[in-house]
């Protein structure tokens, strides 16, 4: 199976910790790297992390908040230093490129390479990257300023080919493109061999929604239903949970509760606000809810795995 | 003696490393803290060097390339959410209000205290910060932009007071201020007894001149003359000395040299390109020339001590 890794680099709040960074993951997905959001010391945590800096070529920025964006800037600089070339991505709400191209400007005067930035509408869902495998659509959230977590999908793969099956059937080859993506052959004769009978099941397509940060949402259980992996905000714990809908944030029992309506997989929490010397407490509430829970941790690294098994056939062999 | 310590928070250069931080110093001067370059993570390097946000007033940034001031946006939005009330200093080359402003005012929009930026000419030396016990002054050094490092004196200490001398001279209660400072005693039948009888040495003043990013100059020879702590970059090692030179950088070497002839107590090198995996060469290198050298390393604190009996008092008791 192609490999489909989250990278967590950082998952605490706006105040700095000692145990966490502000928020910034990244996900590879078979070798290209999209860096979810980019709190301040990302490219450190990069470092770290070793995850090369020539496979990002994606930014997907959820908010206009400090502890999401502020490590955009070392990030680029550096880029320039290393003599980049490819162009960079960034995806975020309206607004970002004014904020940052003075700066820009100043900081990093030869550019080796381009910044090309792509606002999109934190109101509604829709798909703002799309490549062969993958998708990536927005999910809106509500929080204190326009907002959008990010469902990545990929993309229904291809059933593979039985070669003694179009051995059997003389199949020509080709046909065979059309068959790996689900079509009958029709032999010459003009009888219908279904796909099924020629192929096996295509690897399961595989999902992950990064929900950060909001309050709890309805709209949020319709859109990631059934994901692999979900990654929900819980900066609170429950006693909290008027500070939570104060600030729009959700408590680890709203997250929990989101990953069970949903069926999703997998559930990380994060975000943490930094009271928290230890999240276990956030951890035990989620669990109570659902079971398959994990606490995000700088360094921790989740191989995306099929949560059930899609792609299924009715195969009549 | 009173409190006057130094804190590396970072001292790697432009390329991130797992190894070290970009620039950043905290000098503690009688628990008034003294920020030197904010590069980014320097808030979380604070945190983890237990230095209070609260203590700090004053922000000394050496020139306006990012390694040196990336950290300043979060260490700002921070101090909001702390609801700190005390005015910010940020003493910088001019030009860094500018690019702020549009970032503080759409990041930081509730402001809960007030950032005020000292703009200083890079050409010649000045006083640019002033109070009871110490000054801080500009040293223009040379570098790919305008860039000055910082020389903070202790202002001269007052004479100890003798009691069992004021008691036999009688010395009235409001003269021993005028005593403490180093004027002599007049009786009143005329006589002119001298301050070194009626005191003991006060307490030594103490320097520290921080000198980064530049190639070596002699003009810093001079301005550091006999400074109990000299931190002088040293980006490269001495086999990079063309490097070094292209770039406006110091080698290991051309460090101590600087040190040597100002005859400093101490140095401490860093700054290092990301090239070194280890700096021991450097130090070797830096040791060979003058030998009270340290590197610097992130959480490294340093006491500041006088190196030569200063203040010295020819006493004829």
């Amino acid at each position: 199976m192609e490999k489909m890794e989250l990278y967590i680099l950082g998952c605490g709040s706006a105040l700095p910790t000692t145990r966490h960074n502000p928020s910034a993951q990244v996900l590879n997905v078979r070798d290209k790297l999209f860096m979810i959001d980019c709190g301040e010391g990302t490219q450190q945590q990069m470092r770290k992390a070793k995850l090369k800096f020539s496979r990002l070529g994606h930014i997907f920025i959820s908010h206009l908040h400090g502890d999401h964006c502020f490590g955009l800037f070392g990030l680029i600089s550096t880029f320039i230093l290393l003599g980049r070339t490819a162009d960079l991505h960034i995806h975020a709400p309206a607004g970002l490129e004014e904020l940052m191209t003075p700066m820009l400007r100043f900081f990093c005067g030869q550019m080796t390479y381009q910044v090309c930035f792509h606002p999109f509408d934190t109101r509604c869902p829709s798909v703002i990257y799309e490549d062969r495998s993958l998708t990536v659509t927005t999910i809106p959230l509500r929080h204190r300023m326009p907002c959008c977590g990010f469902l990545f999908a990929e993309k229904p793969g291809l059933y593979h080919i039985r070669r003694d099956m179009v051995d059997f059937y003389q199949v020509p080859v080709y046909e065979l493109n059309r068959i790996k993506q689900g079509q009958d052959y029709v032999t010459p004769e003009g009888e219908v061999i279904p796909y099924t009978r020629l192929t096996t099941p295509a690897e399961p397509s595989r999902s992950y929604a990064y929900c950060s940060d909001t309050m709890p949402l309805e709209s949020v259980v319709q859109q990631v239903q059934g994901v692999d992996l979900l990654y929900h905000e819980a900066t609170f714990a429950d006693e909290e949970s008027v500070r939570a809908g104060e600030t729009l944030h959700s408590t680890a029992s709203q997250a929990a509760d989101i990953a069970r309506r949903a069926g999703v997989g997998q559930l990380i929490i994060g975000h943490y606000s930094a009271r928290y010397e230890d999240e276990t407490p956030l951890l035990e509430q989620a669990k109570a809810i659902f079971e398959p829970v994990q606490l995000a941790q700088e360094g921790l690294m989740v191989e995306i795995k099929p949560s059930s098994p899609s792609g299924v056939q009715t195969s009549d062999e």
